[in-house]
């Protein structure tokens, strides 16, 4: 008898803005196709051709604040006028049909989410320098001066929270920090933690093989 | 300036006999030049082509005995009458200069490695299943059927110390275990705690690419 059924893994990914997060979830989604990425709920209006369920689960704000007092979010946050959330519902579902969940989210949702599920894996995505960060933060081309200015300080403070991570991302070429996260995803489940089932199974007759 | 310089890890591959710790550590050495395999002490007397400092570091037993008093070995035993250990000074050298060192060694000896180098990464080798770890102990056609049957009691019973580990390798073919333990050990190199320089690095003006 096979078994290793078992549920996937919660990747948060996050880090300073202009470290690169964003790119580098795509090219790890793109090779790693039972891996997807979380849906966030918002109050926001949908823009263009944003669809529900697909983009964001589109949500009226009491029914936002009733999820609040719930504990259905995983992390959330207002951001200006409209709050933004994970919805547990949508990522524990998949966990349980063993597909990994990635959460591509800023430090202050990452905290969060830690309190609530310890057991996800925590990754900091690091730009190569401060230098490499800002040629970035300012070659995006939409931020004002005192924007980029505004933006670069907060990457450096944010840097600090690195402790809170289990693992640390230096994201010099999208490869080299997608071929990392694959290297950890692999190691985190072979943590002898997250299987405690195989010395029973073994020794009761089961095979991995 | 670039500064990862650091220490090697010190990976101990174990597991009870008959899993494949010879040759998945053989295949990884292959493969991961930057890693050495420790090398013993031992009071036997040298046999056939075996060179001190290669195949052992030969020592006569009141030497050997002043080592254990000094706290020279990170692990030690005495097998029918001689002694066995691994010496911390080559092992600790070799690390320093930032090579991995690879101890490939029984539960009982990774056991007292554990409690004198914590921070070494224990892999818990492991067979496919129970079935499959008799037919390779049967295969090696050198033992008797009693040593058969008493070697593979032993390994079934070695199995419950497996949460002394940090990971767990099935050993279902020596390629998916070298590239397994390769994942492992680079992510143990991304763990936030091996890396605690990081972060003051990069806000100090150093680069990682």
């Amino acid at each position: 008898m096979k078994s290793n059924n078992r549920d996937g893994l919660l990747i948060v990914i996050s880090g300073p803005s202009g470290a690169g997060k964003g790119t580098v979830c795509k090219a790890y989604l793109k090779d790693n196709r039972d891996t997807i990425l979380s849906i966030s709920a918002t109050t926001r209006n949908p823009r263009g051709s944003e669809k529900e369920g697909v983009s964001y689960f589109f949500k009226d704000r009491p029914t936002f604040e009733a999820m609040i007092k719930n504990g259905e979010f995983l992390e959330y946050a207002k951001v200006y006028d409209n709050y933004y959330g994970t919805p547990k519902e949508y990522v524990f579902r998949h966990l349980k049909k063993g597909l990994d969940v990635i959460l591509e989210i800023d430090i202050q949702g990452a905290l969060q989410v830690k309190k609530r599920f310890p057991e996800g894996v925590f990754i900091f995505i690091m730009p190569p320098s401060m230098e490499e960060l800002k040629r970035r933060i300012v070659s995006r081309g939409t931020d004002t001066p005192d924007a980029i200015i505004k933006r670069f300080k907060s990457a450096y403070d944010e840097i600090n929270y690195i402790d809170q991570y289990n693992y640390v991302v230096i994201n010099d070429t999208i490869d080299n920090a997608k071929s990392t996260i694959e290297s950890i995803i692999t190691a985190e489940k072979s943590r002898v933690d997250r299987n405690k089932h195989i010395c029973n199974d073994i020794q009761g007759g089961n095979t991995y093989d």
